[in-house]
Parts: C-alpha cells; sequence; structure tokens
C-alpha cells in the first residue's frame, strides 16, 4: 500500500545534513509503488506536530540534488525532545492525527541522541497507539557520539575543518612566534565527548607536530600542568599550539568556560574556554597568545567537506528508505568498518533502544597517559574519515545556494496548541 | 654585474605570502645573468641582521614551486621596524656589512605598511652609506590597507574565507533559529580599517540576506541603535548575523575588546569583541547567541584561496625581479584596476615614499548611511577579488605541505648585537 512519508532534521546541523535529505528523497522516488510524497517537516518535528509540511515533490530535480552541497538544514531543525509517550500522550495522538491526515506511514528522522530517543518513542505509537508507521531515526550530528555506528555523518566534515585549520593556523604561528605569538588556542566543540578536539591531531604534518596540546572533555584539567607543559613545549619548539574541547572541565565538574569571568558590573560571562585559557597563559607564563573559537563555522564548512563523511550521509538517506520499505520500525542506518587493513565500510540496520541515550564518549585506549595527546589506536580509527574533498559549486565566489521553493501542503487540521 | 639577492617575510603572514616567495624565486632563475642567489632571511630581516640566510639555490624545483600553496611564512617573519638611517645608523651599516659579506645586491621586503616604510628606509643606504642597493618592497596584508595599490595581496584570500564562513554559518543559524540560537557573531581581523569585515556583505545569496549587521573600526559603536537594529532584524527575519571588526570602538576611541570585562581577581581581560557583544545581547535583549572568532584562521586559509588574490600574489613577486634588474630601487609593485566594466589588473611600480605609513580605511562612499552595511560601490570593489578557487593538494585528509631543506649560508661575519 503507497504511503507518504514525513523527513525531519533535528538538533544541530552539519554541513552534509541536507545531502542525506537529498539522497533520501531522490530514493523515496525510486520507490514508487510504495513511498508517495516525501513531506519535510518544517523546522524538524515541530513542522509534524504544527502540520507545517513542506512538499519535496514540488522542488525541481536540480534543487534537491543541489542539496548535498548545502550547510544547514534547509527545511529548518529544532531541539525539541518528546516526552514518553505516558506522560504526553497528547503530543503522539497529534502526531497520528496529521499522519493520517496526509497518510503518512513513513517517519524519518535526522538527528543525534536525543532524536533517536523521540524516533524511537514515535515507533512505539504502532504498538501502543494502534497506528502502522515505519520509523527511521538516521544518524547525524558533529559530536560523533552515537552508538553502535562506527561514527556519524557529519563529525568527518567537521574532523577534517578541524584538522585543516589547525595546521594552517600552525604554520602562521610557526612563521612570527621569534618575535611575536608563542601559544596559539583554537577552541572547538564537544561538550561532553572529545572527538573533535581528538581530530585535530590529524593535522600533523611532516613539517610541524602541532598540535602540540589537546584538552579533552574525558580528561580532568589540571592548570599547573596544563602551563608547565606549555612551558616545555614553548622551550623545545618555539611556539605551541592547543586546541581545547569547549568541555573541558576543571575537577569540580565545572565547565572551565563558566568560570572566574565577571563584567565591570560584577555578572558572570560566559567567556569560552579559549579566551579564560589565553588569559591564564597571559597572567601565569607571561606569554604573547591568542585564539579562535570555531564556533558554527566548523560545523557548517561545507567548502571543506569529507567526502567519506559525504558519502556516509548520503548512503544512510538512502538505507533508511531501504529499511523504511522493508518494513522496518524503529531501526536506524549505521555505519559499519570493515576489518581489513583497507578502510572500508558498509550500511546495517541498528536498533533504536540500544542508541537513543547512549553517549559514546573518546574510550580511555584512544587518550594519551598524559591526557594532552591522542594515541596512535585514536589516529588509526579517525584518519579514514577526513579523507577525501568534495568542493561545492562557487558563483561569485562564495558557495551556490540554490533557492527551493518550499511550498507546503495545505492544512488539513486545526491549529495545534501544545 | 651579478649580484645575489635578499628576500624577507615581514610582519602578519597570509595564506598567500609564500606563493610570492615562489614566485619571486622562479623570476629571478630566469635572470641568471643578473641575479645570482637569492637568500630569504630567517625569521624576515632578522636573518639579514643576525647574517641567518636561507639559501633558497639548495631547495629542488618541485619546493619552491610547492610554496605557492603553502601558508604561513615559510622563511619565517617579524614584526621589527627599523628606526630612522640618522637615528640608528648601526643597524643599516650592519645590513650593509652583510650585503657587501654575500655580495648581495638586491632587496626584497614582502609585507605591509611599516615593512614599507622599513625598505624606504633601506633604500636610501644607496645614497646615504654609499652602498649600491636596488630595494622592492613588495605588498602583503589581509589589511587592504596599503595605499596606491588597489588591493592588497593576502587580503582577497582572507575575504573569501570570511565571505564563506559567513554565508555558510548563516545557513547554519537560519535552520536553527525558531527554537534555539537568535543571533551569531563572528569576529574577524581589522584593528583600524574595515575591509575585512566589509568583505563578509559578499556572503549575501540569493537565499538569504545574512550579515544583517556588520560592524567597522571606522564607524564609533553606539549601542542602543546596535541594540534595536538587532531587535529590528530578528523581529523581521526571525536570527540575525553580525560580522564585527576587531577593532571596534566606542565614542571614547577604546576598543571594545578592552571594554569592562574583570576577571574574579579583578584584572582587566581581553575579551574579544564577539564575547563583548555576546555579552549585551544576553544581557540587554534575552536572546540566545553564539559567537565565533576567526583569528588566525581567517589569514591562513589557504584551502579557500581566491585565485584572483594568489594571481596578484605571484605577479607582485614576479615584478619585484624584474623592476629590480631593471635597475629600480625603493619602489613596489602595486596592482592596478582596469577601468573597464569587466575586472581587469596590471602591475605597475609606485615610490615607497608615498606608500609607508600611509593607512588606506575605508572611504565614507563605501560605508552604508546608517553605519552598520556597506554599499554598492564597496560591494563592486570587493566582488572581483574573491573570484575563482586555487585549492591546495590534499594528502590524508589535509592539505599536504612539503618539508624545505632551508639550509643557510655559511657565516662570514661576527655576532650581531644589537
Amino acid at each position: 500500500m503507497k504511503k507518504n512519508a514525513f523527513y525531519a532534521q533535528s538538533g544541530g546541523v552539519t554541513s552534509v545534513i541536507n545531502a542525506t535529505a537529498s539522497s533520501l528523497i531522490l530514493e523515496a522516488q525510486k520507490h514508487k509503488s510504495k513511498i508517495g510524497k516525501v513531506y519535510a517537516g518544517e523546522n524538524g518535528i515541530l513542522g509534524a506536530l504544527r502540520e507545517e509540511l513542506i512538499d519535496t515533490s514540488k522542488e525541481s530535480l536540480s534543487a534537491i540534488k543541489s542539496l548535498s552541497s548545502r550547510p544547514g538544514g534547509v527545511f529548518g531543525s529544532c531541539r525539541l525532545k518528546l516526552k514518553d509517550l505516558d506522560k504526553n500522550k497528547k503530543e503522539y495522538e497529534r502526531l497520528v492525527e496529521v499522519f493520517k491526515a496526509h497518510n503518512i506511514g513513513y517517519f524519518f528522522y535526522n538527528g543525534g541522541n536525543d532524536s533517536a530517543d523521540t524516533a524511537y518513542k514515535v515507533s512505539q505509537i504502532s504498538v501502543k497507539l494502534d497506528f502502522p508507521i515505519n520509523c527511521i531515526a538516521i544518524p547525524k550530528t558533529v559530536d560523533n557520539d552515537l552508538a553502535i555506528t562506527d561514527c556519524c555523518p557529519g563529525f568527518g566534515s567537521a574532523a577534517k575543518y578541524i584538522a585543516t585549520s589547525t595546521m594552517e593556523a600552525s604554520l602562521d604561528v610557526a612563521s612570527m612566534s621569534e618575535t611575536s605569538t608563542k601559544v596559539f588556542i583554537l577552541e572547538v566543540m564537544g561538550r561532553h565527548a572529545g572527538w573533535m578536539a581528538a581530530s585535530s591531531a590529524l593535522a600533523r604534518s611532516s613539517v610541524n607536530n602541532a598540535p602540540h596540546i589537546i584538552l579533552l572533555p574525558e580528561v580532568i584539567f589540571n592548570k599547573q600542568r596544563f602551563l608547565s607543559k606549555i612551558k616545555d613545549v614553548v622551550k623545545k619548539n618555539g611556539y605551541c599550539v592547543i586546541v581545547a574541547s569547549e568541555g573541558v572541565k576543571n575537577k569540580k565538574g565545572k565547565f572551565l568556560a563558566e568560570s572566574n569571568i565577571k563584567d565591570a558590573f560584577g555578572h558572570s560571562q560566559l567567556g569560552g574556554v579559549a579566551p579564560y585559557l589565553a588569559s591564564l597563559v597571559s597572567k601565569e607564563l607571561n606569554l604573547k597568545n591568542h585564539w579562535a573559537v570555531s564556533d558554527y563555522l566548523q560545523r557548517s564548512a561545507r567548502h571543506i567537506a569529507s567526502k567519506t563523511d559525504l558519502l556516509h550521509a548520503k548512503a544512510v538517506g538512502i538505507h533508511a528508505v531501504k529499511f523504511a520499505i522493508k518494513g522496518m520500525n524503529g531501526v536506524m542506518p549505521v555505519i559499519v568498518r570493515g576489518t581489513g587493513k583497507k578502510y572500508t565500510w558498509s550500511i546495517k540496520a541498528a536498533p533504536l533502544s540500544k542508541i537513543a541515550n547512549v553517549e559514546k564518549k573518546l574510550p580511555k585506549s584512544y587518550i594519551s597517559r598524559d591526557g594532552f595527546d591522542v594515541t596512535s589506536r585514536a589516529m588509526k580509527y579517525l584518519k579514514p574519515l577526513i579523507i577525501g574533498e568534495a568542493y561545492p559549486k562557487f558563483e561569485n565566489g562564495v558557495p551556490k545556494i540554490e533557492k527551493l521553493k518550499l511550498i507546503k501542503a495545505k492544512k488539513k487540521l486545526s491549529k495545534w496548541k501544545s
């Protein structure tokens, strides 16, 4: 029986989440006997609750294809975690109402941990509310912290951005260090898991060994050891490049970024880890320093996307459709790494029950003994994920972004009140 | 008569300064009857004073060519401004001593404002110290603030990085703004001239109009107008993207980055403009915001270099040699824009006396009436400078950096004491 599909983007976006959307829509078009229209939720699952359904069949083929090189989340994303079905049945009943009204039988939810949890809950309405649905969560997160899957689409591109930026900036610092900046600090994302900070180690080349210090959220920050390590590196090397995860914490479990800084009015100031560390270096070591904070730049840098990551992102979109039309429910297409020496990968289905709300941090075996670096095991894991370039088209010197129509399906229901 | 050449990199480096070095060395090799070896100063002019002369003839052709895609300053740079010849004759006498010892008759100095001043002073030793020298300053600065030249090599690539990053991040913010971040602030370089912040306007595409606010060092910051503009933009657009120059000042002429922030010990904290503005937005407008600081990333991002800029950087290197062997002294090869509708450019020689210490800020006609944007005239000027991509080679997922030998000429003199 032919049913329409609902696709939504959830949580923080990545530079390749639209590539997943693109491949999913194109794959769905290949199965016209089973899948009718693909509706995309405007602003994620909010679009389903509000009945704001973007009809992707109204877009041109070229527009859908162009999504594979468009950063951000083209249909809009949101941070909304559904409560348990028992605790907020109303939301689920509304979803069923909207799905019924628009003949939706497939639910694709493209997100991270929290989204896997929401998708898992939605998958249960087929039993608990007796509404047939094939619910597939599709992995996406620069944090790379999803369980079971070998890696998460979005991470490889952020990692490539971080490795490249660290290398480029380190060559800059190296050339100036004799009379100017001695310490450079780059702050990267990662509140709880240090995958992104770890990926900066891929910057090391034959000409310089930067970064010299990596600060991971998995390792408790020790000010004295940190400062003495910098002193050693600067003495030996002339300069020191540090990559710090935004989630670095002190022994009390408090984020460094929240520490100690007050403005002139005595308000406490959320400072960022990089400026905090820079101020330490200035005060305690009196070394000239510079700092950068990548923030959204690292997760939206489609211009320096990893080709491997892009292929992963497309593959999970395609397999989501394949799994759905096979009748699967409550699963996620995950990336499985081959066991050979050469990097290979494939996609399989994994149950959401094992993925929802689990957070995969850097294993201990990936962290160096002194806590300031990653091990060769980590490097072996990380390296293939940033291989290959996949440049977008440029127009007038900047990436070309095609305009979509984003036409919404006519509403059939009354307005939703949360 | 055949003479050796001395080449030095000076001041803050760019992503294409090594391309200038590369083309200069390759061009010099074409004029073997006039130019012998090209010595590169280790750490800029310090290398001349200390007699630390890197013999570029020891490098392979492939290594010299590879410099065209290597960020940073491969021979090392420094920030050392020579005093007037009358005030510190000793330094100039040392230069003459080193030049004599190594048969150097050509002096190439690759830098910005201060460097043009130093080169101008060095050019005078041919008259004042009766030592024949052909001294050519070669333009380089991401600040784009040199006089006479239409633009400065290094700027176009930084501008392309900023425009691309602003566009990418704005698509990210756009997709999350319904339930999350409403205001995004990107801090870019530019202490006195707003060229880099202005270049973010090139991010505007058919799908979104970011950046919505540009803060230039040429415009005095007005808190109330700034906050009310943000409120308007967020109301109309759902989110607001701001690009702020590090050099934004308040009406007392004080950098915002230095304002008001104290740490827990009462020390004043150099905070960066972006976190300062973010804290304003949080406190006064209560809008969720994110901020990024590009710092060295923007001036070393060779992976997203502008092809036009790269061609400029190479051309000034080639013409420096051509002007020198013609016997010119105290000049700079500058970029001249053609007058036609299509962007064209050529190189001519300009006297250093007119360039040294002059700082070219954004003209008034380039700044919008409300002070938060640039005009169409500015856009017309900026647009051609970021056109074209010039990707480096990648290896293992990151830019490939070739190792140079960096063999120094044998010292012939006693150690220099400053």
